[in-house]
């Protein structure tokens, strides 16, 4: 414990972590979280706990946490749940202040558990223990101590993102998620049974985290709705939260009911209190992921009125029924930036928003009516469609088998290289107008030009694979700006 | 011409095709064209046109038509619109009763291009030639002649789904996305202005084609209603027709008519067309492909009750939400069912339907569960969830670097195996009880167990990336599967 000590919490940054359970057996969740706790470079001690054997994966083993020579800021605890309360006592007695319980068997198993499960909470409350858990898959913490102890077979990559999930294989589903999209980690608690620590608790520790930008939080229910919607009102302020909610049909509450336990509660009731709050709702994984990537490094639009750029006329039709649905406004461009455009584009571009450049592009064109667009007052953001296929098409020609022929080989270099003119383009106007630009690109791209989006990817431009799915996103970050710009005209009651 | 020949229609089945504009300058639609109908193994004959070369990419050039010694099937054209109508006389002279303008200039730029389009389509009229286009992409026809005259960089990989495109990039995005998915394309035809052959004729062909066994349809506006109408009710009972019908919102509607210049209409209108001829309408391009996988392979639901398998409570909630929304049903198992499961599972399974298995998954426990439900004649269609993590674990085991203590390698491996006996276990069963069962499998899979989303692929089983997209994909093939009822019950009128 550091206590006093700025932004130090054990929960989030142990100098040391004992795994109470630790086994060589692989078929134990005891040897699985030992070993990814090594093997994710934790920088902190680790000591297994194991009567039984004397060193695991190399490393000094103890018979007890007493027996431990050193201090522990926190203990994981992976054993039958018969010995828990005996173990949170030796806990007590070496001082620590909080364990991560994984081991099952409690409330979600019916009364016997749901009793256990009490005595435990209130031994570990006597003992001044704060407890994650029980029922859960762990616990990460990836700045700077890239600490990994859960079950997945996965080290997460860190970066800005922190989770907070009732279900610990969506917890997974979402760091993997998010990790292949190129968005880093941050913390992730899987909170299991929540006997004693809560979501809103862990909300509250992610809001004063410097290390965290984006809060995701898959939620079953919570049995205080007071305690939630402060967390909130506490929270959204300082950073978005992004909300997956789920039992809100009548056949996923009996399922949430069966699975933690939880009463999903009414739906229009958790509405109510995510919009009061600013808190985004996602509808699915997907869209969880997606308003993540956004919200993680894009800037935060002035309003809702987007300009969309499409290389094709079937595309800008898809993004603006989108954009529509989404809420967002598609605006019709003015005289003035309908000449400025007639300037750079051949004749035959839309001369309507969306702004359909056509095939018919040049070196230039594109980067031009983008500073076009973005210099209008009445535009708030950019929704772009058609972009990364020079990679795709150069590619194509140069792996021609008549590529010898023709020039072909030069004609593919050239078109391979507008790629990081366009994806350059994109990362120096984001940050030179401050205003938020989503690339839409699809499957070809996707799957063919990987360094176009790596590129935007290192600067935390993720690309969204759907006009739709652009928009979704792009809508959430507006109504995050939206009730930012609110909660500072009008200060919390 | 082969006429009279039963489906062989000279558009999908040329012997021989003639590019008119032919080039080897790769700046040019007509050398990227041929190029495309060369590399992607034309099975026919390709005859370049081009007065001032004598060969292209190897291959004899003529300067006229005319000039071309032998029958021409079809005839690609890729000239300057000033040109076109003396090519469609020589074309004629030739007996060519097909074209595919791709030439672009026309009705899309304006009052004197609509003048030249009307001209245009007359002109081929009067000669006895049909015409696909102008401004549109190209034709591809997989099976079985490898026809590729199309401007994408990308030869479609052949199989079930064909598409009718009123959007050239919506065309390429589809079969980009089908063939990442591992479903392959038949024909694709980009319907560009339609001057003279429209969508509900392509729908009427693709509906007599024995090949195609989905259409994929992507409609900005059709200028006769009853035409669509009547092609979607002759060809619905015949083969599941997917449309993605855009312009639906204000702003998608302008945008559309600045694109094809096509009239929206009334979305309710389309809604009710649509309804009333078993068209299933996709929401997105990934809606789309979603449909079109689950369309191509699955035998379809005899109603809308599933049952939901999953490896972990969070997913079943998500699906269960899912599956309600869309319009599923997540019925209640049976005391009987209850009984056989008790029999088969751990004690701690979820007892109701989602079936959770929980980790506890033992060999032989996810087959006889999977029997169990399918047995059920309250159940019409499985979803499942969680699975394919085996190969995802065992190989992130195999890797450690302490793999070579513990018995880590030989479990690595146990576990890798389980995957390949989980998905023979689903091809068999889908076989055996001729249900449709929906793999959910997460991103975690996706991305580190292509091999196990390959053994299904080539089964035709396409895994589904989330709940919500598994749901509504099911949903989808439940409706076409009760339109089919309806229709064999109540003859058309």
């Amino acid at each position: 414990m550091t206590e006093g000590a700025p932004h130090i919490d054990p929960l989030f940054h142990p100098r040391s972590i004992a795994i109470v359970g630790a086994s060589q057996n692989f078929n134990k969740w005891g040897a699985i979280i030992l070993h990814n706790t090594i093997i994710g470079n934790f920088s902190g001690k680790i000591y297994p706990i194991n009567p039984r054997v004397g060193d695991i994966f190399g490393i000094p083993a103890y018979p007890g946490l007493e027996e431990v020579p050193g201090e522990i800021d926190l203990a994981v605890i992976v054993i039958p749940k018969e010995k828990v309360i005996d173990a949170l006592g030796a806990a007590a007695r070496k001082g620590i202040r909080y364990a991560v319980l994984i081991t099952a068997g409690y409330s979600e198993t019916g009364t016997d558990g749901k009793r256990l499960e009490e005595e435990t909470a209130s031994c570990a409350k006597k003992h001044g223990i704060r407890l994650v858990g029980p029922n859960c898959m762990g616990i990460v913490s990836m700045i700077p101590e890239r600490l990994a102890s859960w079950m997945p077979s996965l080290i997460p990559e860190p970066g800005p993102v922190s989770i907070v999930s009732q279900s610990g294989n969506m917890g997974y589903s979402l760091v993997q998620a998010l990790n292949n999209r190129g968005v880093g980690v941050c913390r992730l608690i899987s909170s299991g049974n929540e006997a004693d620590l809560k979501t809103p608790d862990f909300l509250r520790l992610l809001g004063n985290d410097p290390e965290t930008r984006v809060i995701l939080s898959y939620i079953e229910g919570v049995d205080d709705g007071r305690n939630l919607f402060d967390a909130f009102r506490v929270v959204s302020p300082k950073k978005p939260i992004v909300v997956l909610k789920s039992g809100h049909t009548a056949a996923g509450a009996r399922a949430s009911a069966s699975h933690t336990g939880a009463l999903a509660g009414s739906d229009d009731l958790y509405g109510a209190l995510f919009s009061q709050t600013g808190v985004i709702r996602a509808r699915d994984i997907e869209e969880m992921i997606d308003f993540a990537a956004l919200f993680s490094a894009q800037p935060l639009p002035g309003g809702t009125r987007v300009g969309i750029i499409t290389m094709g006329g079937g595309w800008g039709v898809l993004a603006a029924d989108a954009c529509d649905e989404a809420g967002l406004s598609v605006v019709p461009l003015s005289p003035d930036t309908r000449d400025a455009l007639d300037a750079i584009l051949p004749s035959w571009w839309s001369r309507s928003n969306p702004v359909d450049l056509v095939a018919g592009l040049r070196e230039g064109d594109f980067s031009q009516s983008l500073v076009t667009l973005l210099s209008c007052d009445y535009i708030d953001a950019l929704m772009l469609l058609g972009i990364g296929y020079g990679n795709v098409r150069g590619r194509f020609i140069k792996e021609s088998p008549y590529a010898e022929y023709y020039n072909m080989k030069e004609l593919g270099t050239q078109f391979m290289e507008a790629d990081e003119v366009t994806a350059r383009t994109i990362i120096e106007l984001i940050d030179r107008f401050k205003k938020p630009m989503v690339p839409v690109v699809d499957q070809a791209v996707i799957t063919k030009n990987a360094r176009f989006i790596q590129m935007l990817k290192e600067k935390g431009i993720i690309i969204m694979p759907s006009p739709k799915r652009g928009a979704r996103a792009l809508s959430a970050l507006t109504r995050y700006g939206a009730y930012l710009r609110k909660e500072r005209r009008e200060p919390t009651a």
